[in-house]
């Protein structure tokens, strides 16, 4: 499963997620990749289905009214493989990826909390968390002035709800500015980070 | 300004907003509550919104087709202070505030960038930012697995972009299972933590 979320079709984050998919598909995945502006997900979780605690994950697919959050839902349960695919918005993902997490890693799906503050036990057979970011700002100033909070959400708030998968989490940075040349070898490191180990 | 982002209502992020919004009200200040998801903002910035870059403030609130994101475009610019109360998900906002985020401080707004990989100038007048989050999730917890990303969104990444702007953060946790009186005292304490110092 790809997920892309870039509002701007011909980015560098559509080139990315189109060399994941490639590379994935000719090591002999089956690869779902969704543009998530392309497909309109609806990003803002609702009350309704906030009340899913203890619920099984065919009462909580069905929970919702919105088809796209069925359909990606039923797609994670069974993927293997994640890639994520997004630019650092404020040191989060861009708002339409934060839904998805919101609304799409829910109890039922992703998780069992056996406690509101428990130790989470994870339902999905992801292996691995590929995440790819573009940013415009340097590795140095990102670390040093904003403490990289995408590096904590993804390996780590996230990371701890995925049970033994391995989160791998790649910066293109800074993104304004580079080269052609630049670019080509971020690509063509993205296919072998992507790559299945041998 | 006062946001609150949460699905509920009548939720504890509610009673946190009200106690703030009315302790700012007799501090004399007028206040603007804003109920995200009461308003129906819609958190998905489009791709013609992100083309703003080097647009003056009046061309960029212009740019949005979006009344409601015109309307706090123009509240934000006005805003001596501003408070935002959100739950903790994923270590980020819910998205409709992380979108609030996009699409609301935009370059010609809330700041100016004179290079892409530059340092920014701050363009609003606000004087403070209080954020105000809930957390099922205790603060030791928080800090040694999870790393606290919400800190460094909002006090680093949000706060380098306000210029001069006081940030403080306050986390009431663990919310569930939390007592009456503690919420009680939480929301006391959010009452002192708004009030302008004397």
């Amino acid at each position: 499963m790809v997920l892309i979320a870039h509002p701007r079709p011909g980015s560098f984050n559509h080139a990315l997620a189109a060399v994941a998919a490639e590379r994935l598909i000719e090591d002999g995945y089956e690869v779902s990749l969704h543009d998530l502006y392309v497909e309109g997900f609806h990003p803002v979780i609702t009350a309704e289905e906030t009340r899913t605690y203890g619920a099984d994950a065919e009462q909580v697919v069905a929970a919702t009214g919105d088809a796209l959050v069925r359909r990606h839902r039923e797609l994670i349960r069974e993927a293997t493989t994640l890639v994520v695919v997004h630019p650092n918005w404020w040191g989060k993902p861009p708002a339409i990826l934060a839904g998805w997490l919101d609304r799409i890693l829910v109890p039922g799906i992703a998780y069992r909390l056996d406690a509101a503050q428990g130790v989470p036990t994870c339902l999905l057979k992801l292996r691995r968390l590929v995440v790819l970011n573009t940013s415009d700002t340097p590795p140095q100033r990102e670390a040093a002035v904003f403490g990289d909070p995408l590096e904590a959400i993804w390996t780590r708030c996230v990371g701890e709800y995925l049970g033994d998968a391995i989160v791998s989490r790649t910066v293109f940075a800074p993104l304004a500015g580079s080269t052609p040349a630049q670019r080509e070898s971020w690509l063509a490191r993205t296919a072998t980070l992507v790559s299945t180990p041998t």
